[in-house]
């Protein structure tokens, strides 16, 4: 077995001989316990909450913000910054001090930049556009949303426009900063590149093969207790703690941290007649907490516990989910499980076949439900949009044929219907800049799980014979350890040896549905 | 049937045109928030809590007090205290207005008089307090709990001489005013005096009629799962509103609310071969539970919402498990629940027997497994203690001889280990003053029993037809309404139209086991 190069070990603790370095994290550790109480009660909302208790949450949620941003802007950690940001580059401090002084720059700034008075506004129109998203979805009435979704791109507009530092490019780029630190929309359109046309190729390819898979297995009667149970043993498989987490069922699956590494939860969504959604989904999320329970525990309490971004976490959820979870030699390890869930509809479905159902592709107008061929398609269909709507002058009546005219140009589908097309995701409700994470999230997965084929020859066969644990170590070592001590595109750096680059994703794909669809020659 | 005396409506608003009343209900509200934080906080350390994570969410509890501290001591809070508290007395002020002045004063002085070093002490010796008494129950060694008990006593005596106010004849009594409110020892003598007379009494009669019952009945295999949802029913049943609330196991029952009247919830524990413990541990919670789901809508967010004490709040716990929940009349209308849940195991059991099991009386060692006859005879064994500990010079060796000493006296028996008798209970790890609140639930159940009887006089036949939403109406219009704009005292004279008066268990113990153990001559 190839030695990972692990994490230096001393540059990831916290330099708390200096009273200042101290004095700073005591704040954000209360200001971390305050955000996983705002977690709690989100999670509970999520899985528990009565249906007459929304209101009284709402207040909760709004006094526990009320005194979040009491604390993030209190004048002292500004003090405290200005002095340790002219020290801290050079020794004895260490990357994790830098890495804390970084952090707490960021969230000293978002919070006191936007002046309370837009905060406000930013919630009050993001609740109402949210009831006229949900009222012009159903009754497929995108005029009934337009004006929200104007006012919410004023709004935004204002939020970049404060926000912006002198280095960004345009206003998107700054909105990119919030979800994905350092990112720019340049550095987008070079990644996304390639990605888009990998995807339109692969997808042509399968699509003139005439080749076609049976997934009927996943299909049947699965009873949603079992598949919680499934769910637990597939997360144990994969080396989730549950010393550490635990799970729930709730309306759309998610992971969360009530303070990494310690509590880490996922929640999952048994779908009763098709078994492929909770199980890929407890693969998912599995992958999102794995990351988060790594945590070197000096971290804790700090924000450099947890995830660098929310492209390295959709990187490691998709790692888990798509990389590792959908291939064949994976499934020959963890099959028995699901066997033995349910031993009827599996008695004469091989693992091979099962394996294979889980890689269907289907271009499709719906997003959660598209494959890994076509996925990154729905996204760039969406940071192309979200772009026009932050720096552009377009009008809002005007989207919908504009999204309906690249799912033509890139799916080969045009949407019958907005609520199947322009309004299916809830996101625009609130804002831009979170969806290229998913896709940045595919593509970091690609490279960092070529690096993993690459460092243990026998990849395969360990997932094979049931071993996940090589993965898991590796990737704690090398990745999930350092919290968000470092940023996004170094972090890709050191654990790969090289910065992100879409080449990994171009052949996993090509590859990988060569295989799948038996597209050989 | 008879018309209950309704709240008048008015005196449930309150005078939010006054500047003063707005802004000490704001902070109020704040506050409120911050305790429903709290309380989600620990129900879900009590039935979700990976085992992990307990030092996190001991840094979370602290953040969260020191939060609530700050803001409870607020500087504002006493200037605003200060000048309502010389108007609120008289018109246009409200009964709710009043209550929130009151209310406020009790949690600002409480916050206020105790420094935060004192606050810290009491954490700290609490928690070794309660590590030392684990330890020494599981090994019977009483000497590993002196010296924390020892601690604790010394503690509490300043907590009492800091919040003592001139009116209070006695250190115990600071304490008792913590649970409930305006209650004194002198008090508490007049009205336990008679019910250990009682208690005494029946359980002697019992014993010499030589008549026992047959509680074998509520032994057998009762699954987990399907004791909760037999709790579900039984909840709904007598009127628990899953709207506003939920269920879930923990390792002690308890009853908690994040916002009442929106959001009140509760646990159950299921012991596989005992279907008592669920049940009647469902309708005891439950009766908590519709309390506080009962609070007028107006007082919601403020110290208002909820029960007006521990005694009243057990009240509601005891008039629903003991006085309704074991009576034949209720099981005549619940019965068939139990019976479709476990249909062979009571295919030969009629509702007579069932309800008579529920009954069974017993001397035993244990408070939590007490019957209605001894149980009081348990709490007044702790009140003798807890005074002389809190007013007296005892010497902490001295207590395990007091201990059995009293058990010999009232109960006829003698515990052979401290583990079972001394150091049964968790409260003397934390401080005293809550026991005697149990058996005030006991006595002011009694009373509002005999009132809902008498208004009622098809009371017994509605209960045997299913119906207990009269019970629940008349109880929220007279009691839950109000939350505790009253002082439980007050709020007993004005449900019952008198005073606490010990007469009423008297009475109903006397009847009640007369009948069941079939006493009569």
């Amino acid at each position: 077995m190839t030695t990972p190069q692990s994490q230096p070990n001393d540059e990831l603790t916290l330099t708390t001989s200096d009273a200042r370095i101290q004095e700073l994290l005591e704040r954000m550790n209360e200001i971390a316990d305050l955000g996983a109480m705002n977690a709690l009660l989100a999670w509970d909302q999520n899985t528990a909450l009565p249906d007459g208790a929304g209101e009284v949450r709402g207040a909760q949620l709004a006094t526990i913000e009320g005194v979040l941003h009491e604390r993030q802007t209190a004048a002292r950690i500004g003090e405290l910054l200005g002095e340790l940001e002219s020290v801290v580059a050079s020794a004895p401090y260490t990357d994790a001090d830098r890495g804390l002084v970084r952090e707490t720059r960021r969230s000293y700034d978002q919070a006191t930049k936007l002046p309370a008075g837009l905060v406000q506004e930013m919630a009050r129109v993001g609740a109402a556009s949210f009831d006229a998203w949900r009222r012009a979805r159903t009754h497929n009435d995108f005029a009934q949303f337009a004006p929200w979704l104007g006012k919410t791109i004023t709004l935004q507009r204002e939020v970049a426009d404060r926000l912006r530092t002198p280095g960004q490019a345009s206003r998107y780029d700054a909105l990119l900063d919030l979800y994905e630190p350092g990112m720019t929309s340049e550095r987008l359109d070079a990644l996304f590149g390639p990605i888009r046309e990998v995807s339109v190729a692969t997808l042509q390819r399968i699509q003139q093969s005439g080749h076609t898979i049976d997934a009927s297995c996943l299909e049947g009667d699965f009873p949603a207790d079992s598949q919680v149970a499934l769910s637990r043993e597939l997360l144990t498989g994969i080396g989730y703690d549950f010393n550490n987490g635990g799970i729930a069922i709730s309306p759309h699956p998610f992971t969360t941290s009530f303070g990494s590494p310690f509590d880490v939860r996922v929640t999952v969504r048994p779908d009763p007649k098709f078994l492929q959604a909770a199980l890929m989904a407890a693969v998912h999320e599995g992958g999102h907490a794995v990351y988060e329970q790594g945590s070197d525990k000096r971290l804790a309490r700090s924000p450099l516990a947890g995830g660098a971004s929310l492209g390295a976490h959709e990187s490691q959820s998709r790692l888990w989910e798509n990389a590792i979870g959908r291939s064949e030699a994976f499934w020959q390890g963890q099959y028995d499980k699901v066997k033995a869930a349910y031993p009827q509809q599996y008695a004469n479905v091989d693992v091979a076949t099962f394996a294979r159902a889980l890689n269907t592709v289907r271009p499709s107008l719906i997003r959660v439900e598209a494959d890994e061929v076509t996925y990154n398609l729905h996204i760039i269909v969406r940071y192309e949009m979200e772009k026009a709507m932050v720096n552009g002058e377009v009008a809002v009546e005007s989207l919908p044929g504009k999204w309906n005219g690249m799912y033509q140009e890139y799916l080969g589908v045009e949407p019958p219907t907005d609520a199947r097309g322009i309004m299916q995701d809830i996101h625009w409700t609130s804002g831009f800049g979170y969806f290229p994470t998913y896709t940045l999230g595919n593509l970091y997965a690609a490279q960092i799980y070529a690096t993993l084929r690459q460092t243990f020859p026998d990849f395969d066969e360990r997932l094979a014979a049931g071993d996940t644990s090589f993965v898991l170590n590796w990737l704690r070592e090398r990745m999930y350890a350092v919290g968000s001590v470092y940023q996004p595109e170094q972090l890709i750096e050191r654990v790969t040896g090289e910065k992100p680059n879409p080449d990994y994703f171009r052949r996993y794909l090509t590859e990988k549905f060569a295989k799948v669809y038996d597209l050989a020659g």
